[in-house]
Parts: structure tokens; sequence; C-alpha cells
């Protein structure tokens, strides 16, 4: 089947009735993905693997030895309301390249393996990329385990509801049986139609941080409270969110506040609390420090006008991930393909500091990701699937 | 017993552990509320009257006919993380003067009634002051009854889980017996303080609009899409509220955004839509209108500049309340108290309609309601408590 067919056979799962998708960490949709993942690999003759952490490796074994095999393949679960591709683009485009190679009689000379990570976007527990951080120690048992989601769930307790033991969470041996990883994604943000190329291979993911801004003020009654007598969080928020697109347009970054929570949150009541969350990148770690230290003094400055108090907290922050080069050059050789950076996370971000990892994006005509709207043609996905086809010829 | 013995009463019934009340229509909190105040009126040897809409009326009968029986009292709901002055101190206040006037062995020449509205500040259902609404016929029983709150659950599931019959909501003979109102209240904003008086009387109630704000724009990947390449609705949602401040500030009028919902609502996603809520008041219906006219034309302004769109709604708009202008000389001059207008609903604000209606305001000297903060000094309570029983001495 091609990438095109595998993804319609996806279409109706975690759809929601404003047309994206709701595909969560080990909820009911995830669940039926990872059964339709098996499926797949059965009907393809893979070897299926599931590790502690709940990624799914099937292996088509090849010819020679362990340690050095090809993992191609992404995820299959979306942020909140997100769109059909990012992730199952990936998963489909390498079973597809699969059944195409078996097709035409070509035989791998080391395994090669299709990857569905658990838990890429984070959206349930907050942290991106849980399965291969934990494949690849990039965060302890431990801290994984006890996040937790809006309800409250740890993540223990969301596997041990689907039959997994939490136990059995954490590095994983097939991860030592791998030697290359390249990830196909669709394109995040608009680069390649401008540049007019089908497919482009990543150099670099930005650096990433998000924080945590608490803004605290004096809750008041709407309708008594004199405009001037008022302390109020909702102001300083509003010149923080401001501020945060200013400069991050001057300086050529991305900042973003896309979730807040106000206390008391009622119509005729001036807050006491506004909290907010930052997301900014940048494309040097230095860059993102200034970004977040100016917007900080911006919102402090803010505060002090508004008789307000505002802290900020850094809840994590991801350092530049730069893909391996040599890896990189060969692919780009190869397809004869541009070369971009993103300012998106992925698996084969982290697992980079473990192997040589790649990234191979198709075109976004509308550079829109993480909602419905984010597409590629049917043409498009099927350049990708021929690049990916041509990188696993020569790589595997 | 005095108002600030019953108040004491009554201070860990719906405390948070923020030291604010969150006491709702029909929780546990105001049942237990309930019956506080049946027991007190038991205690004063008033006859206690629940009408359909759980509205408490202890009469002191009196020795006169009916038709023309002296109201007072308040509420004894909040909002959510409120104060413990706002419709506490009215009820409290009301008992202490019954108490009081029947220890001194002064003798009504008409019914006098206590009153413990229910439902004063919506904060559960969304309409303020339904128990006054409901029995004045300023809301339909149909329209009341199907209110919802955040759980999904109707006025009518709640009402008959406390064992309320929905069917008996909607207006009340008890109406027909009352021949004037004076509700004491906690000052909301802060004018006595200043003017230094310790009890003042209302004027008018501003005319006070709500309104919902739909800010839609493009869902996106928050480190992959360019600034430039944005559509964010928070950016216009913050451009709004800062120029809601700017208008109310230079109008003399006041402009709250208070509530906010986004969505999707994830740290690393641009929502694709951010729903905000107006508080809106002025003195003058004109002047609300010219407003939210201009704060609307300010919001499209900016919407059109991120490529995002805006609808306004008008959720609720009460127009000026001008409280009887006989009944309002008489208690000033009785009082030797100044007249002031406040932003805020109250009950007696809604009967205003129905019969002659006063307001009196006790300091408060930091101005704030609707928080934890909100507070009268205990010498300020018993001059209100004094006031309003000059004003029962005179009128009944």
């Amino acid at each position: 089947m091609g990438a095109n067919e595998l993804l319609a056979e996806i279409e109706a799962i975690g759809r929601t009735a404003a047309g994206g998708y709701t595909r969560l960490a080990w909820d009911a949709s995830t669940m039926a993905l990872r059964e339709w993942f098996a499926g797949q690999a059965s009907a393809l003759g893979l070897a299926l693997e599931e590790d502690g952490n709940g990624n799914q490796i099937a292996w088509w074994a090849g010819e020679s030895g362990a340690g050095d095999a090809l993992l191609i393949g992404s995820h299959l679960d979306s942020v909140y309301q997100g769109g059909p591709l990012d992730g199952p683009l990936g998963v489909a485009s390498a079973l597809a390249v699969v059944a195409e190679l078996q097709a035409s009689g070509w035989r791998p000379s080391r395994p090669i393996a299709v990857a569905n990570f658990t838990d890429e976007e984070g959206a349930r527990f907050g942290v991106a990329c849980i399965g291969s951080r934990l494949v690849g120690g990039a965060i302890t048992p431990e801290k994984a385990l006890a996040l937790r989601d809006q309800d409250g769930t740890t993540l223990a307790e969301a596997m041990a509801a689907q039959g997994r033991d939490p136990r059995a969470v954490g590095p994983a041996s097939w991860l030592g049986r791998i030697g290359r990883f390249v990830e196909l994604h669709v394109e995040q943000g608009r680069w390649l139609a401008p540049n007019e190329a089908a497919v482009g291979v990543a150099s670099a993911i930005w650096p990433h941080g998000r924080y945590r801004l608490d803004f605290c003020g004096q809750g008041n009654h709407a309708g008594a409270t004199a405009m001037a007598d008022r302390h109020d969080p909702m102001l300083t928020y509003a010149a923080t969110v401001l501020a945060a697109r200013e400069l991050a347009t001057a300086g050529g970054q991305r900042a973003t506040l896309g979730r807040v929570q106000v206390d008391p949150g009622s119509t005729n009541s001036i807050p006491s609390r506004v909290t907010a969350w930052l997301d900014a990148r940048a494309e040097t770690d230095v860059e993102l420090e200034s970004l977040v230290s100016g917007l900080i003094a911006r919102a402090e400055a803010a505060a002090a006008a508004d008789g307000v108090s505002v802290e900020l907290a850094a809840e994590s922050t991801t350092p530049a991930v730069h893909f391996d080069a040599g890896l990189r050059h060969r692919i780009a050789a190869l397809l004869d393909a541009p070369v971009l950076a993103t300012g998106a996370g992925h698996d084969a971000g982290i697992l980079a500091a473990k192997l040589p990892t790649a990234m191979l994006f198709v075109r976004n005509p509308t550079g829109v990701s993480h909602a419905p709207e984010e597409t590629a043609t049917p043409d498009d996905i099927n350049a990708g699937v021929a690049a990916l086809k041509k990188v696993v010829t020569d790589l595997g």
C-alpha cells in the first residue's frame, strides 16, 4: 500500500468534531493506532517488538548482523486538535518504502526497522519525545512516570490502565542495534514552497525553552473598582504578549504565548493571578537566552507600572541539535535536496545524542502544522516516499 | 448577637485554602448557610418562609396589616474566591437590628422581614440576582431553570438535588406584601474612606454589560512558524485588553477582561481561537454604548492588522438603576450620610423596578471586593448596624 492509502486508513481515528486530530499517549485513539501499526507490520512480515516505554519497532531482519540497523519511521500521536500528518506521514512513508522495496525484490544488507515512537508530542503529560528520551536515557524513569496529565493521572497510571508494566520503563536493548535513524516528517513552517522543493533535509533543530510566567495582582470587583485603583495582572500579561511579538520579530526568533490560566476567571472579577506559558525558540542558545531575558525585563517594567508582580520559571530548555554532518551531506547529495533548519523538536533530535540521525521534510504548502489545516499534496507525499526509498536503498 | 459576632459564626463555611470564600448557589456551603439563617430566625422568633426560588424570608410580624412591610437583608452566596462581607454583612446587620430592637422593647408599626436572597452573585449559573429576578418576574422560570453551571448541571437539577421542586420557581406572593426594601452592603470600590464617612446611601447603579469576544486566527506550530507568517488571535486579544484600559480610563468608565479561554491551549501551539469576556460599566447607558463600540472598533483594527477575525456578542445588558428618590432623600437626611453611585449590581437594584428600594454602604478601607481582602472594621460594621436600625425605626 502507498503512503496516501495508509494515511487514509487511519483518517477516522482520533478525529475531532472540528476536523482535527487529538491522539494522546495511551488514550483510545493511540491504542487503536498501535493495533493498526501492528497489523501493517504483520502484513509486511516484519517482527514487531514493543519496548517497556511503549515504542513499537518492526524489524525487517535483512541479511547482515546486528549493530548497524537502519531505523526509519516517526510517531502516531498528535497535539490537541492537531493535523493528520505530523507523525503519521513518517510512519506511513516508512511502511510504504518497505512494501515497495519488498515488492521490487530488493534485499537489504543490514536490518531495517520501522518505528512508532510513543508520545512524541508530549500533549498529554507535558514533556515531548518521552519515548525516545526514555530509550536513550535523556529522562529518568522516575521523572517520566510521575508526570501527570490534566486530570491528575500519572504516566505510570495511564500505562498500567493499558496493561503495561511501568517498572519496564527505561533504556531498551533495541537501541544498541541501530546504526542510523532517518525520520521523514511533514514540513512545519513554510520554507520549501517558496524554494520550489518537494523534499528537504534537516540541518539543525533550534534551541527551545518553555517557561511559566506568574503575574500576581489584586483580585477585585470589576464594576466597583476605578481603573486607577486596579492592580490587574491581565493588563501586565497583555503587555507581555505584545512585547514577546515585538522582540521575537526584531530578532528573527519565535515567541508564543498559547496557554493561559486566570484566577478566579470570572467575567465580573478583576483577576488576582494570571499564569501563562511562553514557548521561545532561536537559532542559537545565546540568542534564546537573550530573547527570554529581554522579555522578562519588559514584563517586569510593565508589572511595576501596573502594581503587579511577575515571576518567570524555566520548565524545560533544550539546546540546539545539529544533525550528523556526514549523514546529512550524504543524503542531501543523494537527493539533490536543499538543507534547512527547523524550530520543531523531534525524536530524531533526541536520539542525535546517541547515534547519527537525519530528517527529511516533505513540503507543506501553507506551512501550517499542529492544526487541522496541516497538509501536503498526494504528489509531494509520493515524492517523500521516493526520497526515503532512495535513502534506504543507499544506507540499507 | 451583634453583626460582628454573627459573621464570626459563619466564618468557616465555604472558606477556601487561599483564605477566600466560595459559596455557590445550592452547594454544600450555601445549604449550611441556609440552615444557619433558619436557626437565627428561629432564635429571634421570626416566622421563616422559603419561596419556590429558594429565597428565605423571615417575618417579624409586627402589629399592622399586610402590604406595607419593610424588607431588610441581603444574600449569603459569594463569587469564586470572594470575600466575607459581600452579602453576609447585609444579612448579619439585619438580624442584629431585629435583635437590638426586640431587646429595646420597640414595637414595629408594620411587618419587618429579613431576606436571604438566593444566588445573588450568579457565580455558578452565570446570571446574577436569580432569586430577585425570579420573584420579581425579571427572568422567566424556563430560562432560569435551563441555566447550566461549569459541570453542565442545570439550575433545575441543582435545586432538585437539594430537595427543591423546580416547578415552584417563579413570582411569589410574599413580594406583594413588601412596601419598601433597604439593603445594607459593604462598599465596593473606595469612595467613603477618602470622604471620611462610615456609611453612605446609594443613588444609582451604573448600567452594566457582559459581552463575549471571539478572536479567530490560524492555529499553528509555535516553533516552526515565523512571526511574520502568524495569524495569532492571542496578539489581537492582548491589544484589545490594553485598548479596554485606555478607553475606560479616558472616559472615567470601567472595562475588565477577567475570563479567557484559549483553543487549543497548548504551550507549543499558536492558538486558533481566543474567547474572552468583557465586563463594561459606565455612568449612563449612552456612555456604556460608546465605550463598547469604541472598544470593538479598536479590536477590529488590531484584528485586521493581525489577519484575525473578531466578533462581539452581548450576553447581558442591564440599564442604569436609579433608586427611589423619595426614599433615598429621606434616608440620607435621617442619617446625615453622603450619597454615591455604584458600579455593582444588587437585588435592591433588580427589585427597584417593583417597589421603592434603597441601599446603605459600609466603608471598605481598601475598596477591595469580590476577593479575600474585602473588609470593614468592626466599628464601621457597628456603625452600619446603627444606621440600619435608625432606618428601620423610622420606616418600620
